[in-house]
Formats: C-alpha cells, sequence, structure tokens
C-alpha cells in the first residue's frame, strides 16, 4: 500500500508536466504488477481535446492491452475520476482506482463501488493544492473540463 | 421524431465507412439544433486507439463545445453505448442519446436514464445486419472493443 503514494508521484509528475505546459493539472499512471505501463495528463489545452481527460490520454498511451492486462491493472489519478473516465475503468473491468484527492472534485466514486471497482482515496495534500490553485487561477476552463 | 432515422442514416455511413477501411463498423453524428455537428466512427483499428469508440470519436470531432451546446445536444451512434460512451454523454450532460440497436450488444442504458437521460432505440435491421455479421467474421476484434 505503500507504494501507492509511489505511483501517486508520479501521476502527480504528470499533472505537474501538464501544467508547465499551460495545461489542466491532472496526471496519470497505469500499473500492471507494479510496474508503470503508461502515464498520461490532460490534454484539453495541449491537444484541444474533449476527450483526453488525463486517465484516458493514460490508456491511449497504453495502447490497445488484452481484457487480462487490464483486469490486473491499478489505475492512478490525482483528481476523482469523471463520470467518462469511469465508464471507460468499467468498460475495461479496472478492478482498482487510486485517487490523489476527492475535495475538489468527485466523480462516480459510489458507482464505481456498487460496479466492483475497489476505489482508494489518498486525499494527498499536493493534489489538493495543485487543482486548488488551478481552479481558483483559471475557473473558467476548468468548468470546461467537467461540463459545466 | 422522423429525423431521428434520418439522422441514424448518417451514423450507419460512418459505420459503412469504418467497415471499409477495415476498423470496426460503428458510427455516430451529434446533431444540436437539428443540424449534424459532428461525425465519428470507431478507430481501434485505423488508429490503434483504445478510447476513440465511435462516440468518442464524434465528440472528439465536434471540438471543444460549450456546457450550453452539449446540452442541447443528441448523440446518435448505430449501437447501444457502452459504459465509457455513456458516460462521456454524462459528464457532457448530453440530454438525449438515440441508438441504432442493442441486440447485439447493449450498454447501461438503465444507468443513463436513472441518470435522466432520455434513450430512444431503434432497433434498425441494417444496423443490426452491419453489426451481427461483424461479429460473427472478427469475434476477437470485437471483444476486444468490449473488454472481454
Amino acid at each position: 500500500m505503500y507504494q501507492d503514494h509511489e505511483f501517486m508521484q508520479a501521476a502527480l509528475l504528470q499533472a505537474k508536466k501538464s501544467l508547465s505546459e499551460g495545461g489542466i493539472p491532472i496526471g496519470s499512471v497505469l500499473v500492471i504488477n507494479n510496474q508503470i505501463v503508461a502515464r498520461g495528463h490532460n490534454q484539453r489545452v495541449q491537444k484541444n481535446s474533449a476527450i483526453l481527460h488525463a486517465e484516458m490520454d493514460c490508456l491511449e498511451n497504453a495502447g490497445r492491452l488484452t481484457a487480462a492486462q487490464y483486469q490486473k491493472s491499478t489505475l492512478y489519478s490525482t483528481l476523482s475520476p469523471c463520470a467518462m473516465c469511469s465508464g471507460t475503468s468499467l468498460l475495461y473491468c479496472i478492478p482498482r482506482i487510486v485517487v490523489g484527492e476527492n475535495v475538489t472534485f468527485q466523480g462516480p466514486e459510489e458507482y464505481l463501488k456498487s460496479q466492483g471497482i475497489e476505489v482508494r482515496v489518498l486525499n494527498d495534500s499536493q493534489c489538493i493544492d495543485l487543482m486548488t490553485q488551478f481552479i481558483e487561477q483559471q475557473p473558467k476552463l476548468w468548468n470546461e473540463d467537467i461540463g459545466v
């Protein structure tokens, strides 16, 4: 379980990379057998994308995995996954999601749990601080990202 | 309501385009104010994509719309949207989804309805025939697309 924090740091690096590019600071990594197999971050600004949330970018970067690979993976995201990213985890039967924080935004975590996905929320202060500052500075961009 | 069939024909053209490219025959269009604003089709084969289902490709092609635009849109798909595409519709509060068929595959339609989305299923024979033939001919590729 200590490793969850380590992998979250890798996701946080992705979030910071996105911020340095002028983008939304949310990052994600996909882990299989204790190895990071893909990394990604929000690409709304960088690729002008409506669908590349951090988790989606990470899963796209992972390539076309087999069902067996998805089914032994853990998805890390610095922020609680929205309905889209939650739905994608359900499509691929990803059994476990580790969430950096769900203070500044909370997706359908209860729905995920009801469908058998394990959701662990770290509420990491670095993740909270990063999003709090970003939302304060760029409220319009943030609202666009969550369809508000 | 007659127009639903007309827009579904446009989605079906996208599905056939994908098949002609060697891809999975599922197509989608997004309609706002009775105008098609974007078209898309499954890109698993063509772009080696794990996330570009027809509806996702269509929404990506639509670009970064405002919340107000999404909230007056209708999403057409030749096949019942999976958990990912359903989740994306929920993220953007798309109020209405028209489904070509849910005979060969059915996504979480009841969940969509419970969240306030109107789901109309046409069960169009052309959509059913196209998927039935495809699943028979390419079961492995089809299973990959739905995470099985």
